[in-house]
């Protein structure tokens, strides 16, 4: 009798990155694509190496991070979450699992990513969302931030905020947004990004640059000079992780509507 | 020179309530009350007890618990919560405090509580929001469930949702319930209740006899059975705490609006 045909498997996670640090692998200390291997091969019996459609760092968190793995097992493909979420520890989750083309890649073949970058906007510090998000205790100027936002919108040349990366050489820093909002909901600011690419730490470096706009600390047009070529120090600061959540990856070339 | 005058003041707090035994002080662990306390006697010198609205239960979390003190202090009443959070762990924050009339009493002048129980409906386990909901990977209905809710609203005995409580002898158990409603959020199910008081355990009771209706275990209208005398078995389960929040404490006779 034949064995199970090998399959490509595709599969969205959410995780709360406070306990890792980050996504990828490494010798220090627990990562996501660690425990998630792990728990794939308890399930299928050997090691399966799992592709994530990119980094995520320490402490951020995911509601749609994408991997993909290749599988030989009896496992149906629908029951898969299910049997990867009982070997999983609690903060990681898999929320579903569907079969793709054997070429699928989750890193090569993501087109566009959606981070969101949440700020805590009131006098008190947080209690409940202290893992979650950046305290903000000063009125923020939305409007402002909103025109900052706009202007990065479009084919620019990120390198202003992207910090060195120690992982691999930096290539083209060219990267499209295709979405930069700033949203109030209660007392929290969601500073959403969706673009092609990010470069390291670039999306906690937009959120301290409109951070600062919002503060008054530097008006709108100062975003446009540092797409224009000014130095990475004429940035903001770049915001602790736990703000920042990877919200979807899509796939498709055409930009993608609201994830959330 | 005559020192500061003696002040009753009333702290809005937010809390987790993962780590803690509940509201109240107990030999057992630690407790809310207790690390206010402990915050209160370290800023103003000496030992001042704390009078919450009512008990929560291990594992219940606040947005807007209530508690009054009397103290006499230099600090003014503006810095009062910037002066205690300094002094408090990262999982329970004072969002506000205010000067209250010398008699205000948190529990005896409390007219309305709002708790909210979360109930996350998907096919997988939550990740991010795991300290926060309770997990229902089955469809529920939610007409029948505000069916069932709108039975709850007016003046009734509730018994029939309560627990024995450990910690006091039960007395009345009539209570008005102002409101009573079940709101879908994305994936999120919240079941808000709005009483006068509540019995031990009941919110929790109450929520897992929804739920119940909800999976079409039991059809709406037994709800109305409850109220009218049908034993305690005859409720569905209390639910764990960490779906549940203490939203909101009200003190004016009228019913309150939404508060979240």
């Amino acid at each position: 009798m034949a064995g199970p045909t090998p399959r490509n498997l595709k599969a969205v996670l959410e995780y709360e990155g406070t306990a890792y640090l980050g996504w990828q692998r490494q010798p220090q200390g627990p990562t996501v694509q660690e425990v998630l291997e792990e728990a794939l091969a308890r399930l299928v019996g050997r090691r399966v190496p799992v592709v994530g459609s990119g980094r995520t760092d320490a402490g951020v968190h995911a509601l749609g991070q994408v991997a993909n793995f290749r599988v030989v097992s009896r496992i149906p493909t629908e029951r898969f979450a299910a049997a990867l979420n009982a070997h999983l520890p609690g903060d990681v989750a898999v929320l579903e699992v569907t079969e793709v083309p054997w070429g699928f890649h989750a890193r090569r073949d993501a087109r566009w990513k959606h981070y969101r970058y949440t700020l805590l906007c009131r006098p008190s510090r947080p209690a409940l969302e202290r893992g979650r998000v950046y305290h903000v205790p000063l009125p923020l100027d939305l409007e402002a931030m909103r025109a900052a936002a706009r202007i990065l919108v479009g084919r620019h040349d990120f390198r202003a905020f992207a910090a060195a990366d120690p992982h691999r050489r930096r290539r083209s820093t060219v990267r499209e947004m295709g979405r930069a909002a700033v949203t109030r909901v209660g007392e929290r600011v969601h500073l959403d990004f969706v673009a092609s690419g990010f470069l390291y730490r670039m999306v906690r470096t937009l959120a301290g640059t409109l951070l600062e706009v919002g503060l008054g600390k530097r008006p709108p047009a100062s975003v446009a000079e540092l797409l224009a070529g000014a130095p990475r120090a004429a940035a903001g600061p770049s915001l602790p992780p736990r703000g920042l959540t990877l919200v979807a990856v899509h796939y498709d070339l055409t930009p993608p509507g609201r994830d959330v």
